[in-house]
């Protein structure tokens, strides 16, 4: 059985961590370099005591030379920015790339507007924004994915389906998102210590977080119509997890039963979307380690509106596994390959 | 300095023990009975270990025959059905009467709508629902105050001012609510067990939560016209805490500064409502133990929407501290007495 | 690939879930019948949503004559005594047994002081004691092996190769235990409310825990020699894991080096235990999930004392992970089999 | 009723906003003067936004010709080797002193071995070691009082009445103590981040924590005679709070009875000192926010070993709570004065 050689830069985050833990799992995948702007030269074991036994590596510095030659594919696990250059290094070589990283998500514009200045803005265009269940086919034949962000993925995979058949009104779509700590990354702030997020939760970025651009833009280029959203994303005291709950206007009189049916129908070979049965919502709990992702919906009694509330676990389907997903549609291997393991739970 | 003496009916569940606690701060109250459903003739310590030392009780059995003659005020910390029937039994002594349970929110149609036949039907019109802010001198005439519940009090104390005031419309207000465990109370049951809890977060009673009807009662009574809202409960992994983020459409284009204003003036008097300053929003370990509502706001740049957070300690502001400052109004002392200690962070 | 087919008595506990999650990931293992005693004819989904998609499986009555025939393993995740009874029943049945409880653990004369009458103790002699590490052979010829316990387990694991190598002396050894609360079971009661344990930390059965036998009988069996144990389990507010903090005198001079080597030797083929790295000291979070079981140790300066550090997951190589580490044994497969995945971090 | 006016450096730690929370509710204690090394000019509010309404006060640079000359008395909240040398400037002037950090609680020599060279060694004879419990008249007599580490707190205050009356041994006393986050101050590091605490456990810095030296020299000390104990400090996922438990030999045959009536006896006139009843054992969260130091304790069956288990609140009895009663007892006030408010729980 053919082995692709993988290489993570930025390998010292939790998505690096999580890319490494998954792909230990996956049995066509071979890890063969890694980096990380702090920790050079250090096992891997040092750095993530919990990979110990599980990968026999070294943290290698971020020069992009160093890379292998028999690499088959890049995972770019870097803070913007530091991504785009590194990709545009590589790029004219033979491997697949995926970004989990924001560089490569938005249209320039928009990019411009909420990071600044793109740093490499000619690659754009060559770029594909994978969420597999929605661009199986485009992804297949991408050089470069940009792997969605966790917010965005939340929100994307329960509201495409419902948007595409007419569902959902395309303005006023209100997203309510609460995350788990990961999300925000492995470097220390006061905000992320342990004290400042253990029995509280806040609201962040109120009306001016990042991900509301990718929400907008995911959705309307799915859909070919533009979509406004509101966006508000939580802070809540557990490491994995996010739990959108999103409140739609019905473009007519639908029934709760026609909504989950729609959803049930789009997603039916879709491995990692399960449509939970009436009168059921998804707890982050379930999806815990694993790429699924969980969505419940209820219309009110007039069908005119909707809740609809979506689980995913951020480093998996929010991050590292839906990257590995993309990495196997573009290598041709079955979607969930490396992917099928339970959730973990309790 | 003279001392009331305060009756608790439920002593044993959370909000008892978070009377207790207040009340033991309280220059102007003795606790001189307690009673409750288990536990009958053990020592209140035995119960709550942590109360050892501060209150030397015992627990008694829920005959109201029990109850001292000289008892001045009567709290009710009980399930609903079985609060109306005590306070029934109770209603002609010389008492002041705060029941803590659902029985006296609602009138009596809606009451039936959501949890059936109502006990003691004839007492829902001497009724006050008590929340300080918005009806001190109803509440300081009152023989018998309702006690808001807490999801209730967390949507009505940022939204009253505003839709007083006619800065937002009355429809399709989406009120996306968080809470601690600690508000479901103290029995115990798989949907409590810490695993089922820890690590995850989920929504539940979604389109169906009792407190939608008292939550738009409240508004509706308040303003004197029919609001309408949607409220989805979650549950986090956190003990205290009640996090609301309120979605409004404006009825004309307002500014975040001028929603704050609004709200700032209409509580300038009230001590325990806290408006941020513009650009912060509210964390609940910002009000952990304390009777604070922490509220924040922002209109987005056309003005035609806005997000209103508000922060609460669901057992004190949502619960017996609120019932405490309502005490405090019925029996003519100041309003936050033995309510001052500040929250407790980390 | 032959596939061994597998039934689970008590499926709907935490330990059964936890059988489901890992036999899922195994090659060689068909789940073809889980009982449980409530939720008799429930669907697994709706018992344990985070399974859907996962097993398509029934929950089946605990009568043993619906056991298909053509069962090859039966795992026993029962409450004690009620497993002694339903093994009796499926004993002469060519099938291999493990017993997650506690009925086969333990010497009869020991059973009876710590559990009361043995429900058939004529079985007794025919129960192997399962640690993998320590008892290979005797657990491939066994037709019943009794799965250690959580807290046994990681407090055999670190001290049984330092006592055999007669580096420890053999009383006052004193195991400081701290377990998160799966190991409680899945049973609502109050001990076990999310709010009575979140923020929170106790020792509790002091002095008087059914696992000291086991441990001492376990050590005891292992040495040829009597071991004495003081041990003390504390509630910690996580949901997985368990560390053992474990002070004992050293029979001479000897230092960490000399500790961490013999420990190092010992479990030198042992795919699971990993000893660390000397300064350093194992986290339950970088077991979470897996089979693995950290140690770290270290000596005083004069070499007359040491403290040793373990780290388990209770609910894998402390109670399910385990026991398929002792059914790959029985059945001759690879030790490790199913058992291979990275533990989840964070 | 006089005010007495306090002045905090390093008011903007976990301990410092801490004491700031104890002094607001307390009679005759004014705040006039906090200083930070961070933060400077900025109001209270705006770093520790649960003070909004509590304290109206700026944060000052630690110049100490800044602190009013009208100050009473000074805590220093800040890190070792800061604290001396700031503590020396004032040293002349008519104030108390109460230092919460270690560069007073040691020796000479022993700080030299633990700390380095002490920034001012001339002040050490003058400090008291300041357990109230233990050493009133001594501290009402200093001007500056070194106030105790939280771990040394917890293990003192149940060891020092069993060693004074000749139950304990003094040698091989192990302490395994287990502690919230809050401990270890708010400055972000990797160590403290939430992902790295939550839903994990481990001991750290065993067999080298700075507090050994401290709990030593504390009971020897009281005793008069050489006490050596092992202490191994643990990182639990809570925010506050601390358990000991601690392992004795016992000088001759004592039974539980006896451990808890000595322990009884000794603190009958100590108001924060509460000996749980036989058979019982202390929680964190029946201590937390309060200054309660909860005591319980079992011998074993032959009398010859006792468990000890003490809780405490380590912001509180552990570190400003402690502080707040030592000054009391300096300034003739009431010991419990500003510390009589009932533990948070749940």
């Amino acid at each position: 059985m053919k082995k692709f050689n993988v290489c993570i830069l930025g390998a010292s985050g939790y998505t690096g961590a999580e890319l490494i833990r998954l792909l230990h799992g996956h049995p066509q995948a071979s890890i063969s370099h890694l980096t990380a702007s702090r920790h050079v030269g250090r096992a891997l074991a040092e750095v993530f005591p919990h990979l110990g036994e599980i990968a026999d590596l070294e943290l290698s510095s971020s020069d992009p030379s160093l890379i292998p030659d028999d690499t088959d594919v890049v995972f770019a696990a870097l803070p913007h920015g530091a991504s785009a250059k590194l990709i545009e290094e590589i790029y004219e070589r033979d491997v697949r790339i995926i970004d989990l990283g924001a560089d490569f998500r938005l249209m320039e514009g928009t990019y411009r507007d909420w990071y600044g200045d793109h740093p490499c803005a000619h690659l754009l265009e060559n770029a594909v924004y994978g969420i597999p269940e929605l661009s199986a086919a485009r992804i297949s034949e991408a050089k470069l994915v940009a792997n969605p962000g966790c917010y965005p993925t939340s929100s994307i995979l329960p509201l495409a389906p419902l948007l595409k058949n007419g569902l959902v009104e395309t303005e006023r779509i209100i997203i309510d998102s609460k995350s788990g700590a990961s999300g925000a990354g492995r470097n220390p702030s006061l905000d992320l210590h342990f004290c400042e997020i253990s029995e509280g939760m806040k609201a962040y970025k109120v009306g001016e977080h990042r991900h509301t651009p990718e929400i907008e833009q995911g959705l309307s280029d799915f859909l070919g119509d533009k979509v406004e959203v509101v966006f508000t994303p939580h802070l809540i005291p557990i490491s994995r997890g996010i739990l959108s709950t999103i409140y739609v206007n019905l473009s007519d009189s639908h029934g709760t039963r026609e909504l989950l049916d729609v959803l049930g129908q789009f997603y039916r070979n879709s491995p990692f979307v399960r449509i939970l049965p009436e009168g059921t919502f998804p707890n982050t709990s379930s999806v815990r380690g694993s790429n699924f992702c969980d969505i419940g919906a209820r219309a009110n009694p007039e069908g005119k509106t909707a809740i609809i509330v979506c689980a995913i676990d951020n480093l998996v389907k929010g991050a590292s596994g839906q990257a590995i997903q993309n990495m196997n549609i573009m290598l041709d291997l079955p979607e969930s390959l490396g992917l099928e393991s339970a959730p973990l739970y309790p």
